[in-house]
């Protein structure tokens, strides 16, 4: 039994929580050697070895390379940048995160996850706001119910009856956003040093999110059609996660769809194990035709199904949501009342819920997925002949996750690309395993500009 | 030494975790008596007592009552309103602040914590609104910078200036709501088990957000000057907080307003034990002329001033803010990206930026303290009718912290008044050391209608 509460390496981790409390370890003050803690205390050097890396990754304790181990003072803020090993900056999450969101509107950003501006329904948006402002006072001052507006509720669950799942409005809890679903999932759910698994490679954000959760991530090794389901039944075992986030449509950053039998068996092993699914299904949107959900196969018992509006209708007005089981939804709504106090904007809710109900979205989504079909296959062969070839060509949503040619390390190219101004996502990025340096992650929609392209190969030539 | 993680508390409380962990206490099965334990553990009954206690207040274990402790569940998921000692739902933060959210629009509600709808600026947000509509398509649909609107940042930095206090935009982190960035700052500094220090009383929710971050929590017996400065000194010394929340200016629930000697000796006394505050500055608008505040004595380094729109502006156009240290703000920065994805909602930002920048917005503070000033006389005279008496009369803001006439409890009015669709806030929702069952705080600007004063008369006659 390896890492658990009460195993030794317990024991290691609580001895030096246990300095650290009492002040026989102060800050700055290096902790004791392997070999010699681990004979101090009767273990293997190797139980210690994994208790210093656990510490560590709860934040309690930082490496020194070269120096051992230090405590990160008595009582260490949450600096996630710094938290759990980092050796290159451009394969940090956050970073990703901060260069795609901060950088100027008119940089190329083939590395980001969104639309360009002109693909959203800026016209639907706007007719919206109009609307509005000829609302009550009501709806633009007060807090609004703990749910969230229940006319997006009622209409969520009837889009939600259409693709199976009978979850009515009160299954549904309106958030600020879809990555506060997740994270108001994982407070409801999480404690510290819990495991997650997550698919390598995944969505960047998960592991960031689960850091400031304290969680330890397991990645398990995605094939085109889901998760490697032995090795996801293997990582049930050996690690008893609580929980396993993905997207089983046109997942991030491979496009890829959930297989029926892959599925089926995800769910029968999670039973085994009584582990909770988190799907995350924000690009739903960009679906050509419905793929498998493992929410409906499951009726929303031990899947969470969470989404948001940010893809495909606007990332400026925040909204997002959770559908769940009753009693956990009613424990979330206090937690978010708690942390956020109510659910999210009733105005945001009015102008998502104008748009959805306006018969220009549909078409509008028929548009975005012609229009995106177009760009990847534009994108495909101009990448081809760069020699970078997709993995898998993905049914719809605007991500390509390509291989580079032989021996190029993605990190170095999008190194080298930022100093022209252009934002890639390299490989590692999305890997816990740090095993796809040989990949990025394209984003058709935003590689129109025939500079995208010259910066790339140059990239590739000099990787300066 | 009471309770550190090195001590035989935290001892027994890891062995009652080992037990859990390996199985040898299932779920469902009731933990060892405590004189039992204590002989085994070679501890005495006391230990066992705190750390039952203390397991209990982080949802490891669960009480019932005549029954003894169970394992919550092998992972129990974080259900606050089963947290801590509840005894009674009228005092429970999450039923207050749920009754007051969910209940119906004409319902009066002189226990919630904001202003009746058409108090509000509704005018100018239209006129704001109606802007936002002519708004190009990179504000409505992208998600922003991730430190929120630079426009509002340096309209909220002037204001800081006026104030003495010289922040600029970069110091300034927007969020999605005031209670969102107190959550960000816990998130950023806590870590469970931590104490944090709050006023006796304090806004309800308060705790239960810390409740959320498992933290333990300490009240400071609570002075018309601020926190009782003695006892705030010796809470230093005796529990190592490593954090302080409160209001220094029209204090919720007690419309108090700090002294400048209380605000000197407690920047001094917190310098000593290296404690944070986070000063929440949600009633600033309502002051008639400024007050002290420990973000401009002590200049941003250890106080982090928080703040929001939706007292005075609207609360469901939500936007909120953090002013700190500039690393600070750069890691709370990556944590907000990393648990919501980007700042707050720019269009939010971008009415709340619009109705600030409105010179109306200045008269409509000035008709709101004027519209104030004179419901909390009426308020006055009619609950002095009933023998019920403000502890002290506020400078601005809508609350009024009142005593009942001797011997009524203020949770067995609520439960009456209840009844008669009335929702009233007793005094022990604010309440740490549950001391407040005398008093009810009063919202004056929901008490127009004759019918809450009827209503209340009644439940203190028969308090059914």
């Amino acid at each position: 039994m390896k890492g658990g509460r009460g195993t030794r390496t317990g024991e290691v981790m609580e001895a030096i929580r246990r300095k650290m409390a009492n002040g026989t370890l102060s800050p700055g003050e290096r902790l004791p050697s392997i070999r010699r803690f681990a004979a101090a205390m009767g273990v293997s050097p190797s139980t210690v070895v994994e208790a210093y890396d656990r510490l560590a990754a709860e934040g309690v304790i930082r490496s020194r390379p070269g120096s051992g181990f230090y405590p990160s003072g008595a009582v260490p803020p949450l600096a996630l940048a710094e938290m759990g090993p980092q050796p290159d900056r451009v394969i940090d999450p956050f970073w990703v995160s901060r260069q795609s969101l901060d950088t100027a509107a008119g940089m190329p950003k083939p590395g980001c996850g969104w639309l360009p501006a002109d693909w959203m329904p800026g016209g639907m948006i706007r007719k919206a706001i109009r609307g509005l402002a000829r609302a009550g006072d009501g709806l633009l001052v007060d807090y609004g119910g703990t749910r969230g507006s229940p006319d997006l509720r009622r209409l969520l669950a009837r889009q939600f009856a259409e693709e199976g799942i009978a979850a009515g409005a009160d299954r549904i809890l309106l958030t600020a956003s879809g990555t506060q679903a997740i994270d108001l999932v994982c407070r409801f759910l999480l404690r510290p040093g819990d495991t997650v698994l997550v698919d390598d490679p995944c969505y960047f954000n998960f592991q960031a999110l689960l850091r400031a959760h304290r969680a330890r991530i397991v990645g398990v090794p995605f094939t085109p059609a889901g998760p490697d389901i032995d090795r996801f039944t293997e990582a049930l075992a050996t690690h008893r996660p609580r929980l396993y986030i993905t997207n089983s449509a046109l997942h991030n950053p491979t496009g890829a769809t959930l297989s029926p039998q892959t599925a089926h068996r995800l769910l029968n092993a999670a039973a085994v194990h009584d582990l909770t699914i988190v799907e995350d299904d924000i690009f739903t949107g960009f679906e050509p035709e419905p793929s498998p959900r493992l929410a409906a196969l499951d009726g929303l018992a031990r899947v969470i199904r969470i989404g948001s509006f940010s893809k495909t209708l606007s990332a400026s007005i925040r909204c997002g949501y959770i559908a769940a089981r009753e009693d956990w939804v009613e424990a979330l709504a206090d937690l978010q009342v708690a942390t956020n106090f109510g659910g999210p904007s009733p105005v945001a809710a009015g102008v998502v819920c104008a748009v959805l109900g306006d018969g220009g979205y549909r078409r509008h989504l028929e548009a975005l997925r012609r229009r995106l079909a177009r760009a990847r296959r534009e994108a495909t062969d101009r990448l081809g002949a760069l020699g970078i070839r997709p993995w898998l060509m993905p049914r719809g949503g605007f991500y390509l996750w390509c291989r580079l040619p032989d021996g190029l390390d993605s990190a170095d190219v999008a190194r080298a690309a930022l100093r022209d101004d252009v934002v890639l996502a390299p490989g590692n990025v999305f890997s816990v395993s740090q095993t796809a340096s040989g990949f990025l992650r394209f984003n058709v929609a935003q590689m129109g500009e025939a500079r995208v392209f010259d910066v790339l190969e140059r990239s590739m030539m000099d990787r300066r």
